[in-house]
């Protein structure tokens, strides 16, 4: 099948790519390179060395004899996307191609805009390059499970059954999101669900937990297709960012009370679960929601279970830099996937010490400033002017 | 109360700032004229001649002794908006100044980006200038009935409490909008109820149906205070496209079954509305909704009741541009703003007449071309470029 990944340069998009096109698939790649921009600008890096995506493609194809198509397109650019849709003929379309950091959103109005601009604008493109090109194209579009919050209900997946008033309906879940990203998303999601259905396209929003993890079958085959691991507190998630820690012997640092609770997977099930949606598409017409995770965690137990790990880890709590409830209520329906035959990698201590492991390899490259937040929520900083200011220090 | 009217030039935005002037308060308006521009772009115009603002703004210096700040600002410029928010310092600000016509937002692609992009930059920009200058302002800020869509269930007004597996919350109502301008606003409202609840803004979002009607107290002191009245298929709403076919003696246009069924109020209302959110402002962190309409009806009947006024008048049904459902539920709650004191100015004869007259009047000016459909919501034109491209052919 041809499949198209979008973002494929970037910490999932990568090994998704890699994984698709092991399964035999034909694998194109769009990205503008952003990720990689981002790193510059705020004075990070992945802690786990990358290769060019060119030298990248040219390792996979020597150690596999599969080729991967390179487009160095940016997606708000719309007669290049046009173009690249209409030239690679693609079955499916797998879509990470976002800003998908949500203190990145939270730095300064620029970056506010920034974000909802490049992925509403973004997305608004591909919809209407699949509608024109070929409206029988799957779109497989990364969400997060953060655009509905923490609702002191069960959360579904993207419908809920509301009876009111003696009326009964299936609507879409009300969202909450927590960010400016995270409302980036959810503008995605009611502008794919309406592209949906007055186009009749078909797309299945995967709305993803917190991925942790960075080897797959594929990236571990040689260091030029090892993928990010980001531990910074933008683009870094949490689990990274405390393996890093206890292995830099510093202190874990945990936001708050620690009781938010999030739905988390291992990166092998991301790329089970694109593989699990492309197998079994959408129905022409039909906008469908999965709910992309395996596990819930708090953070508290999170930050437990690594420094169980290093006996005499040290956990610290931070001011929260964000606004969001430090303990809640959170159960969230994850069956669909699945019904589809997803066997989960669940999180255990081999797990978490071959993610310690990786980040014992790199420790001559942890920056221990790349931890501490440098976003608050409640910073209503309105930079203004088109430069998308750097907040953090040089290290 | 210094208040400042954002669209202030435009349909309602004008006969609010006059009313507002009028019961004393220091009335600044906010426009960058896309409104007249797309006329141009269309090749249409109000049937009703308007004057230029600052000419508008002279006579009613003249006739009320009041003034009018004008600031010829585009709210996508982020550094202007900041300067006028922080230069006139606001109480309140009324938040019109978005593109508000479902059709042009369907147009094309470029429409469909344009729409989304100037409508929620403008308004994220307007989020931060508050919170950076003085976060006591408070918002009053226009949505849209079309917002929810048509479920199945009754409408409430913002949020609707949901009892699920034994757990209960008060959750956003789930929305369903129908087109690409029903999603800006949408996406709008989810960015500033993130606002109110991160930064402690206030604000008060307005889900205004479809309003009729063109003459205020304060419009109808002068021929240079008329407000626009559109009648054309794009930016006319359907009242008054029936009211322009009635007097032009050609047949009234139903799109499709006529079943759909909207809330709908008065112009005067709309001030009445406007004036009473001032009034009774949000509390500081608060994000309100109120449905902003007093009968609702289905374009059948609207028909039917413009029919009855002109013996002969034909009704035809046309194919529906939209894709929207011909006959459906349609119950939506509007208690909030009649709990404040709205006293209602219900569609009768004698105002479907005044609007008649004003059609009347000005039947030189009545160009049936204009009343064709000619957006088609399954179109999906790929239009790429930076032009807007007009779909109109010059009349």
């Amino acid at each position: 099948m041809k499949i198209l990944v979008l973002g494929g340069d970037g910490y999932l998009g990568w090994p998704t790519a890699l994984h698709l096109s092991r399964l035999g698939h034909d694998v194109g790649i769009v990205d503008n390179f952003a990720r990689r921009q981002y790193d510059h600008e705020m004075g990070v890096d992945s802690l786990v060395p990358i290769a060019p995506l060119h030298q990248r493609a040219r390792r996979w194809q020597e150690l596999s004899g599969q080729s991967l198509a390179i487009f160095p397109v940016d997606l708000t650019d719309a007669a290049r996307v046009h173009a690249v849709v209409g030239e690679f003929e693609p079955e499916t379309i797998v879509h990470f191609g976002e800003q998908r950091s949500a203190p990145y959103s939270m730095i300064d109005r620029s970056h506010a805009v920034y974000t909802q601009v490049n992925n509403v604008v973004g997305t608004l493109n591909l919809l209407y390059a699949i509608a024109d090109v070929d409206p029988s194209i799957h779109l497989v579009k990364l969400g997060t499970m953060g655009e509905y919050g923490t609702p002191n209900i069960d959360i579904e997946e993207g419908f809920i059954e509301i009876t009111h008033r003696g009326r009964t309906d299936v609507l879409p879940f009300p969202k909450q999101p927590g960010s400016f990203y995270h409302l980036s998303k959810v503008h995605d999601s009611h502008n794919i669900q309406f592209a949906c259905r007055i186009w009749g396209l078909r797309s299945t929003d995967l709305n993803q937990g917190v991925v942790y993890g960075q080897e797959t079958e594929e990236t571990a085959l040689h260091p030029d297709l090892a993928t990010r691991f980001d531990y910074d507190a933008v683009f870094g998630t949490v689990l990274n960012r405390f393996a890093v820690q206890a292995v830099a012997g510093i202190p874990l640092t945990v936001y708050g009370e620690g009781g938010q609770t999030r739905g988390m997977l291992d990166i092998r099930d991301t790329l089970a679960c694109i593989e699990l949606a492309i197998d079994n598409p959408a129905e022409r017409g039909e906008y469908r929601v999965f709910n992309q995770f395996t596990e819930s965690f708090s953070v508290n137990q999170l930050a437990e279970m690594v420094a169980a790990l290093r006996p005499g880890a040290e956990i610290v709590h931070l001011d929260p830099p964000r606004v969001e409830s430090g303990s809640h209520y959170y159960r969230a329906a994850h069956t669909k996937l699945l019904d589809l035959g997803l066997v989960p990698h669940l999180l255990s201590d081999g797990l978490l010490e071959s993610v310690m492991l990786v980040a014992d390899k790199h420790r001559d490259r942890i920056d221990p400033g790349a931890m501490q937040p440098t976003v608050d929520w409640r910073r209503t900083s309105n930079t203004v002017g088109d430069a998308r200011d750097p907040v953090a220090e040089p290290a």
